[in-house]
Formats: structure tokens, sequence, C-alpha cells
């Protein structure tokens, strides 16, 4: 199976479905505002994660979408505030919505986009029992995620070398994982799937999410900057927690010399090219690059297990082929 | 009956309810921005307006209480909002969230707190079709609060003299009166009321959350300053478009010298004490403030007519008597 062209074929069928809940509207500034992410495309990821699983299970792929695309509201809503809080001014390769607009604006949008997120959950074509529980699992995701993006700002304010990896990756679950987790555990309840299967489902989609997370940063740091949209060893520039600099530095002795070298580049927004380039070389040299890959894998090893509980199909081969994707892609 | 004393009363139980819905929490920095507003206290007229609807069409007020919690979080993540946008520093006598923290934290806690309202809802001890119908309504409301607030935030961009009545009043309402309307709707479900009393209900809500900030307009010019606990005069200064500005610039003939009295101080925030003691006068001598006074008391008398579907009882006379509150209140 061709997994890239299977996700961008099911990509394109949601993009439709997301951009018409995005249809109505009095203000026309906001309107705008609201749609200037969504409209960008993207992989989708979320909603063809709770469609495929929702399939996998024996249930209808259809029945899935408008939970899924609001998940992928969502997951808008969170990049336009996020985007404000970090002070980033593009986003696919488009200005951030507060600089197209300004922050009030984008303040309110990614409220909007919240409130019409849940307003779609409400109007699933499952048993309203069902519907409740997507509601409270999609508000607690969206709880978690706001303590994840806090303790990603709370984590820049401990000087790196004194991060823990556990708070790392509680950090990571929360902003990355959770909602991955949600769009499973949501689309095998709606595909009719047993409470063992949707606990599976639910496991599967975290550990997939966090090998995603682990694999984009290695990607920031050895990806193909043209491939990328973005120069690579921005992440070392600023000064980010991930699990490869964290590592480097728990493992590495104090006096070892490559030390010095990956701590003069480290949030060091003077830092020249070279400099970057050798504080990666750092990195790849002693070993922080390969145990995240490892660390990766090891993810993609664990979220295949909990495909067993699937029947053979079509389905459970395109989720184990998203896992081979979510830590093995280029881009 | 003494309405501020039963107001004040039901308050008290309310407080707690609302603030153990924002205990649990794993990040310390984020609870506490969560609970910052909420623990101030304040009238709660929104869940108390759920919980007292709910009694008056025969049903339990208890049941009403999480749902008007959900509605007093909901009110409270607006301010944190909008006090960032406005960039307020100051919020029932403390420091705004953004202030006592930071803005990125004032973003995420309003998230959280949003997010929260939601998980509440679906507690709500109703059968779930009804918690289906609260939570689409809740959600529609939130989206028409961010238009109000998109909208509020336009027609400041318009030269004061050009802002029509009626778009003044789609603001109001989208700003202030839905939340109210959801609360009395919702409440009006929850209590078991038939479509007529939720019709009627939500009817008197919007019409008393009308009044209620026509009131709030007039308040901030002829209140008392210490009762208020901000200057008197401050709308005049901001410039703000109240329905009194707006009625005595389209009646006032544009060679009245009161006009260029009342414009050199309206949204000029150099004018003097004296500048804006003239302006005021000017307000109250063209009948502009007058004007707000009766409209404020047609919406108080339409809200009354609205209670007429329900049977007579305390919580029918107590329902009478916010209205006078609203219109009538001195703080």
């Amino acid at each position: 199976m061709d997994v890239l062209k299977e996700i961008t074929k099911r990509a394109k069928t949601i993009d439709g479905q997301v951009m018409s809940y995005l249809e109505e509207g009095d203000n026309m500034k906001l309107n705008l505002a609201v749609r200037h992410y969504p409209s960008a495309g993207g992989k989708r990821l979320r909603p063809m994660m709770a469609q495929v699983v929702a399939q996998a299970v024996g249930g209808k792929g259809d029945k899935a979408i408008p939970f899924g695309s609001a998940l992928e509201i969502i997951h808008n809503f969170t990049l336009v505030h996020d985007d404000v809080m970090d002070n980033d001014s593009m986003r696919r390769g488009r200005p951030a919505v507060h600089v197209l607009f300004d922050v009030p604006t984008a303040i309110i949008a990614g409220d909007a986009l919240f409130a019409r997120a849940f307003e779609i959950i409400t109007s699933s074509d499952v048993p309203p029992e069902h519907i409740n529980r997507l509601i409270k699992t999609t508000a607690r995701t969206v709880w978690l995620i706001a303590e994840g993006q806090q303790e990603d700002m709370d984590l820049e304010n401990i000087p790196v070398d004194q991060v823990a990896v556990d708070d790392y990756l509680k950090m990571i679950y929360k902003k990355t994982a959770v909602l991955f987790e949600c769009a499973a555990e949501g689309g095998a309840l709606i595909g009719g799937g047993s409470e063992e299967q949707i606990r599976s489902m639910k496991e599967y989609a975290r550990l997939m999410g966090m090998g995603f997370q682990v694999w984009d940063d290695i990607l920031a740091l050895t990806g193909d900057e043209k491939q990328l949209g973005k120069p690579v060893g921005n992440d070392i520039r600023n000064g980010k927690r991930t699990l490869i600099v964290l590592h480097a530095l728990h493992t590495m002795p104090r006096n070892d010399p490559r030390r010095a070298k990956l701590m003069k580049a480290l949030g060091n927004d003077k830092a020249t090219p070279e400099e970057i380039k050798q504080a990666i070389e750092v990195l790849e040299d002693c070993g922080a690059v390969d145990h995240a890959r490892k660390t990766a894998a090891e993810y993609a090893v664990k979220a295949k297990e909990q495909l067993e509980c699937l029947p053979p199909s079509l389905e459970r081969e395109f989720l184990s082929g998203v896992i081979d994707f979510a830590v093995g892609r280029k881009v």
C-alpha cells in the first residue's frame, strides 16, 4: 500500500467537509480569520485517524467525519493561539492569522473555531449518549492541550540541562499525542468497537503521536531544508528542549569539549550557520540523534502491536502504514 | 421580596459550586490563572438565571447548577480574553490575568476555562439528548459572543456619528444578552419546561440582557464613582459607542453648539475632567440619557410580559425582581 498516496486521497475528501463547517457566520473579518489556516490544507491526520479507525472496527467511516472535522478545527484553533503566544509570523507558507489581521482578531478566531468544533460534534449521527462521551473526551483533551502548551512555556524558563526527559515526554504527550488519542478513541466508539478495541486504538494513537513528535524533532535537525520549508537547525537557535538535546546533555560528561560547542549555539539567536552546523554534528556524534531514532522506532513497534485487536482489513494495513509514515517521513 | 438580598444569598451557594469545578489540574501556574477571576466573586447572574428558571417551570434548581456554572466559567473565559484584547489591566479590583501572569498564560487560561465548561455540561443530571441540546446551544452562543467582540472592535474603526443604532443593538445582543438567553433556555429545558416556556424564558432573558447593558452604559455616565469602582465618564474618554452617544449624535442638528462640546471630549484621552463633565451634561441636556432610560424601561416591561407563561411562584416573583435590579441598579 502506498500510504502517502492514500493519505493524500483521503485528505482531499476531508478538506471539503472541514471547510463546509466553516461557512456560516455573520462577520466578514471573523469568517476570513477563521478559515485562514484550515483553507491552507494539511495532512488532515486527525480526521483521517477517526475515519479509518471507525472503519477498522467494522463501522462506517463517514459517521466519524463530523467528529474528525471538529478535531481538525480544534487543531487549527490551537495553532492560531500558539502562533500568537510564540510570536510566529508564518504558518504553512502564509502569514499567521495575527499578522494578516491583528492579535485580538486571532484570539477571537481561535475561540470561534473552538466553539464551532463542539457544535459540529453534536451533529454526529450516533446515539446521544455516545455524543456525550465524545464531547467529554474532547473537552478533557483540550484542557490537556492547554496544560501542554503551558508546560512547554514553563520548560523554557528552566536551564536546558536541568530539564528532565520525563517532563519533556509528558509535555509532548499533552501537546501532540492527546489529540490523536482522542481521534482514535472517538473513531472506535463511533464505529461501534468494543471497549477493548476503544482502549487499544487510543493507546495506538498515543504511541503514534509520541513517535510522530520525536520524529518531528529529528527531521528539524537532519531533514532537507527545501522539503521542510524552514531552515534546518532552527530548533537549536531557539533553544528548543527536544529529546535529542536533553539526551545529549544528560549523557555527555561535563568536561566533554563537544558540550561547549553545543551550548554555544543552543538558544543563541546570534549563532552563525557554522556554529549551528557544528552543534548538529555534536548531536549526531554523541549518539543523541540515534537515541531519538531508536525511541521513535520503539513507539512504532508498540503502536503496531495495538493493532492486533482488529480483524485483518485494508484499514488495519493503512493504520500500520500510518505509523511507518509518522516515524519515517521526510516532510 | 428583597431581590438584592436574594441574589447575594444564592450567589454564595453558587460560588462554592463554580470553584469546585476548577480544582482539578496538573499545572500550578495554569490552575492559579484559571481560578483568578472566578475566585473574585461576582453576582453569578448567569448560573442564578439557569437555576431560578428551572425552578420556575417546576423543576429542581440544583439540576441546573452544573450547566449554570459552566456558563459562569464561559463568562469568565471571555473576560480573560477580552482584557487581553482591550489591554485592560484591572478587573474586579484585581490585576488582570495577563498582568498578574503574562499574555500567553492568559490566552491559555481562557482556552482551558472554555474546555472545562463543556466537560461540566456533560455531567448534568438530565437525559443525554438534553445534554446534547445544551452543548449545541452553548457552542452557538460562544460563537455569537466571539462575533459580538469582533463587531465591537469593528465599530471602533467607524466614525462614531456613522455608527447605526441597529449595529450597536446587534453587537450588545451578542456580547451580553446571548449568554443570558442561553442560561434561561437551558434552565427551562433542564427544569422540564414546555417548548413554549423554553421560548418565553429565552426571550425574557434576551430582553433582560439588552436592558442590563443599556443600563450599564447609563450607570457609567451618571452613577456614583465610589459605588462603581471606576471613574464616571471613562466611556466618553474612550470614545465608546453607546446608545446614549449614538442617539445624541443622530438627533442633534449639525450646527448645534452642544455637538462640538460632546465631540471635543469623545474619544479624547487628553480631555480634562471639566470637558468630560460638560460632555455628560450635553448628553443629559439633549435627552439622550432619558432616551436610554426609556429604552431600558421598555425592555423591562417586555421582559416581564414573558413571565406570564409561568405559574405564580416565589421564583416567578424573583425573576420579575431581577428585571428591576438589572435596569435600576446602582452598581
